[in-house]
């Protein structure tokens, strides 16, 4: 007999059909005559009641004489993982319009009291010590199962618009975004490691005969790829080895970057509302249970968003069209609002979280993207304006969190892509490749990033970081 | 004016529609009074003609009087990147039933003479030296746009059926494989290393805290996800530090892993094949010209099929039902094969390459899944079978190539597990956490992996593995 999941049970009408469900025990209620069983099995935050009456003790009595009934139903308790055949019937009991009276069971594997996840109410913080279990908890189940439902949304939407996922490497030489914090990546004996004559390390006996390290974004060598086939998108892993214990940040993230030729700043802008539209309308379709566990008791969880708070926050972005104004309009508002910020705003500054979050929710009260920023405190591959002095970048703003997508026009220009790397100090010679793009066929393009882990604390209310991803990797841990 | 995709107009009908195109010109014939340009913009493999015709130069002429039109034409040629806006009508050119008659160009980028993809006929070595232009030419647009496909159809198949993609780290302080071949990631300075009293590396100074290297596989964490939310699968890099400078090995690759609560190793093999089919049906779908040029000139790239082999080859995978046999039956129908093998074939002796080979093509005629492999030459975590010497390890064999998926059911039983990891010699307390998953809620689950490269291996006829993934990461090669 074929098993069926139980979100899929749900939406059955119950009309006496024998069915196969298996799962684990999230409680189980005793009573003199009967038992009920409230079973989950991953598929939804939803369980399904299993009714274990008088005619099924009676039955499994007659059948099992050597077996205690008794500590049989002590087994079936919290955690426990178990295999039923029943009939899907109605259900009396609230909440719920079908259970499943039981006719046959087995214990896969039975109770065990030391079970770390029985009490209800453990905190984030109780349950990130225990990662490898933690996804069985409500809270953790549906943040995955959003977690899911979001990433397909990704690949649906660039998909269906023509573009194509590639894959670019984790492990690279080149040393392209002249930031800092890398982790190395070597093969070298870290107890004794070859030096040259000079004292120098003897990259030459390493792996790839040459320094290594983790990527901090597959942009440039997603360019290369938009510059063939079109309009492409990454959807991979990215590093950063800031030694920040904050509940913001992660050594391990995934990025989503599409890069397009032929775009402008405005098609980008297009695209990015566009984008992440569809990934939230996407999630809300396909995640109505889980979102509304979050709706009904995030706050209790953590104090991102209020009670009933989430789900108007995702329609308010859906609502509206979001608002485009320039970096210099933006400086403009911020000066004269009456509102005091903890950060002075002075052109040449990069906006603060606090000065985002007032221009989408005190000022235009809808989501805002702001461009052309001032050079300096952009990226080297940012499109120069003609002005000389701000660049075509783009910041997608949203309440609660300010920045969740960043972006740009790039420089198609060769000399103005080579004064620019000399203008911020960067080695021109690690650029060969990326430039011979601008030698080659360059043409206008466009393109932007989103933090996954960051949109996941949107879509979920979820305050830490370290709650939205599956195996966390911050200062002093990688354990799992 | 929106642009459209070339992939796009060759399937309208042309009725004179404006159309706005933007592309690389792939070559370019003068003739006295007319041009013709054949633009591909990496959508399709296919090139669209646009017409330059007298009434263009006269018209371009009148409105660009400082221009010299000769120059202009000059500077279309290989590799230029253009803008044309013009009529879509129909063809009267071979091999294509539109054109566009062009009333407006502009070009964004002139054609360079050193740029390295103009001639024709370029070795894929050569190409391979050219690692950010070679999705430019026809053979690397095919293989991405046919790797992003199948990457799509995987997302798709899991998520229809149920399944939750999860991203297991990458960096991982767990030692859980056993795998020698690891690499290294650290903060520490290679020149520098700290060292604590006894001389070993100090890593309390070190990011993580602990030793930390690259994830070999995400089956493990992938088990614990499994264990909560039932059916999951994980499509992510893993990583080998093995020094082989062969064509079938990446330091880098792409894997899928699923991993399935309740499932026995039949039903392994029923979603296995089910899968795989999937995919393959999926790509002759949506990339139908991409797998036409490779069927037609893939045996002018590289000797692994023939010509007009390659899609017989995947239609030989299509159209039959996959044999199961085990281990044991195999050993026996190589020991009394005619065919003279390299390698001898022994009870307790890994299948080679030629026996799997042997099986597919010359015994059977059609794919082939071997199971219940003896316990010795494979990992710790499969099912031990009731005879004591065999797992019930599955091996899924395909013509050409061999394996293409491995995988197994797993050993649910705890006190089996400890065993095992004690007879392998494998350190038991760096499975706490896995051990967990079998001391609370253990339930049957299996699982299999599929390694990207070796698919697309598969799906194009490529044979060497660097050529089937954007940027090879191998022995003294991580530039890029």
């Amino acid at each position: 007999m074929k098993r069926t999941k139980i979100a899929e049970l749900i939406g059955h009408a119950p009309e006496n059909q024998k069915v196969l469900v298996q799962g684990w025990v999230k409680s189980h209620r005793e009573y003199p005559d009967v038992s009920f069983v409230a079973l989950n099995d991953g598929s939804t935050i939803k369980t399904m009641q299993i009714v274990l009456d008088a005619n099924f003790k009676a039955e499994y009595e007659a059948a099992h004489p050597d077996q205690d009934y008794k500590e049989l139903m002590k087994s079936i308790n919290t955690g426990a993982a178990i295999s039923v055949v029943g009939h899907l019937v109605p259900s009396e009991g609230k909440g719920q319009t079908s259970e499943v009276k039981a006719t046959g069971l087995k214990v896969f594997s039975p109770f065990n009291p030391d079970f770390p996840l029985q009490k209800k109410g453990a905190t984030l913080e109780f349950l990130r010590e225990k990662m490898h279990l933690r996804p069985r908890s409500n809270t953790f189940g549906a943040v995955f199962r959003i977690r899911s439902a979001a990433a397909f949304a990704i690949h649906k939407f660039f998909t269906e618009k023509g573009f194509f996922y590639v894959h670019t490497p984790i492990i690279t030489g080149s040393d392209t975004e002249g930031a800092g914090e890398l982790f190395h990546v070597t093969t070298l004996p870290l107890n004794n490691i070859p030096k040259t004559a000079d004292g120098e390390v003897d990259y030459e006996q390493d792996f790839f005969g040459k320094s290594a390290h983790l990527t901090v974004s597959g942009q440039l060598n997603g360019e290369t790829f938009a510059m063939a086939l079109g309009d492409i998108y990454t959807f991979g892993p990215t590093f950063r080895a800031e030694n920040s214990n904050t509940s913001r940040h992660l050594a391990e993230f995934w990025m989503v970057e599409p890069e397009m030729a032929f775009y402008d700043i405005e098609m980008n802008q297009d695209l990015a509302e566009e984008f992440i539209k569809y990934v939230i309308q996407y999630v809300m379709d396909h995640c109505a249970d889980d979102l509304e566990f979050f709706d009904e008791f995030g706050h209790t969880l953590n104090q991102g968003v209020g009670k009933r708070e989430l789900k108007a926050r995702l329609n308010f972005v859906l609502k509206h069209k979001f608002k485009r104004i320039t970096y210099t309009e933006a400086v403009e508002i911020l000066q004269s609002a009456s509102k005091k910020f903890e950060y002075p705003v002075k052109w040449g500054s990069d906006l603060q979280s606090e000065h985002e979050r007032y221009l989408v929710e005190d000022h235009f009260k809808k989501p805002v993207i702001v461009t052309d920023y001032p050079k300096d405190i952009k990226a080297f591959y940012m499109k120069l304006n003609d002005d000389g002095k701000t660049v075509r970048g783009m910041d997608v703003l949203f309440p609660g969190i300010g920045e969740i997508i960043g972006g740009s026009q790039r420089e198609e220009d060769y000399d103005k892509l080579v004064k620019r790397i000399h203008e911020m100090g960067l080695p021109e010679e690690e650029y060969w490749w990326y430039l011979d793009t601008r030698r080659f066929g360059s043409a206008p393009h466009s393109g932007f990033g989103l933090g996954f882990a960051r949109l996941l604390m949107f879509l979920t209310g979820m305050t830490n970081i370290r709650d939205v991803i599956p195996f966390p990797r911050y200062p002093r841990n990688a354990e799992f």
